[in-house]
């Protein structure tokens, strides 16, 4: 998600350093101390906004939220949702999502949530694209065996690559949605992006994909 | 697919013996011998009117077709398209599909068309679906090793469902196409019914699943 600069941004984020973790690698293995409990852990690569994680956090406070986002200002957002909402199972991460096996031990986290992920519709970026085979190695360390990808997105042509990146890399497909807002899903939290997607009548996929 | 009986529909067929074979246990194991020679072998099921299985024959001649359908009156549609191209690769198979085995031998099949099958949308009728597991080992037997199974549905449903069950069955999904006629698919052909869903503007997906 590109958003433009946003002033004090950082100083934002540093005012709350019960919610935002800057240096996530020092938790490597030790989420669940900074979450005062043994709850799973469910992330958010390119958490945007925050409006999915906070709406997640407070919908089912027996679950750890993590949001990770690269982008400062981005994050301030975030930081605001999670305020407003008064979640006290989330935290924010400022880090690349490039390589989560720096913050997250083996089998750390539960869940896995992708959504509306940078498209990198140029074949020659297709290693940027986070369902590419490479991220899908971290995330396979970071979950436990059987782990789950929850991945929406309303870009077809990422969608098509995905469904195929996942079972390529052979990954199981558990449940696939080819236009989420006209199904039965119930419970479904929206982004901001879905929002907006939403409001335009565009349809919006989702996959439920799991490692073996 | 459903269409009116049509009168004199089965003696029509009875007078192309040369092209519709009634009787396909008989050649179980030796179609290149009734093809008159070793050129691989495609199958459609469910071949409705034709227009596929006839315009497919046509454009690629150094392939073998056969059309399958259960219905007397739809089947003799498909032959008219059939004499009507002039085709001499391909033949029409009088049948239910629901056990292939007993017409072909293991690996006699090189590849597998699905083509806007009945969606059976009943939860009950699940296992009537072409894409249940049951008709997939059926499949896979009389496929060779690796062998593909090519699928499109304008039916969202049966779709999703396809995707989930050709994964679960351990298949790998090689490539999808989530609005086929929007995409840079070259050299499509067209069934009946996808010519009538492409004039609405309706969604086309197409899957190319693979047997390991």
């Amino acid at each position: 998600m590109r958003v433009r600069k946003r002033k004090g941004a950082e100083e934002h984020l540093k005012n709350h350093p019960q919610l935002v973790v800057f240096q996530p690698e020092k938790f490597k293995g030790r989420w669940r101390e900074l979450f005062g409990n043994d709850r799973p852990i469910h992330i958010e690569i390119g958490t945007g906004k925050g409006a999915f994680i906070s709406g997640m956090a407070l919908k089912n406070p027996e679950i750890n939220y993590i949001g990770i986002d690269m982008q400062v200002s981005v994050l301030s957002y975030a930081l605001d949702k999670v305020l407003a909402s008064q979640a006290e199972n989330v935290r924010l991460l400022l880090a690349d999502g490039s390589d989560l096996r720096h913050f997250f031990a083996a089998e750390e986290v539960d869940l896995l949530y992708l959504n509306f992920s940078d498209p990198w519709p140029k074949t020659k970026h297709e290693k940027r694209r986070l369902t590419y085979k490479t991220f899908l190695g971290t995330y396979q360390h970071i979950l436990p065996e059987k782990g789950e990808i929850h991945f929406k997105t309303d870009n077809r042509s990422l969608f098509e690559y995905s469904l195929v990146s996942f079972s390529q890399y052979g990954m199981l497909l558990n449940k696939v949605w080819l236009d989420l807002h006209a199904s039965d899903f119930t419970g479904n939290v929206m982004t901001e992006y879905e929002e907006k997607f939403a409001e335009k009548g565009q349809v919006i996929y989702r996959v439920e994909a799991q490692f073996r």
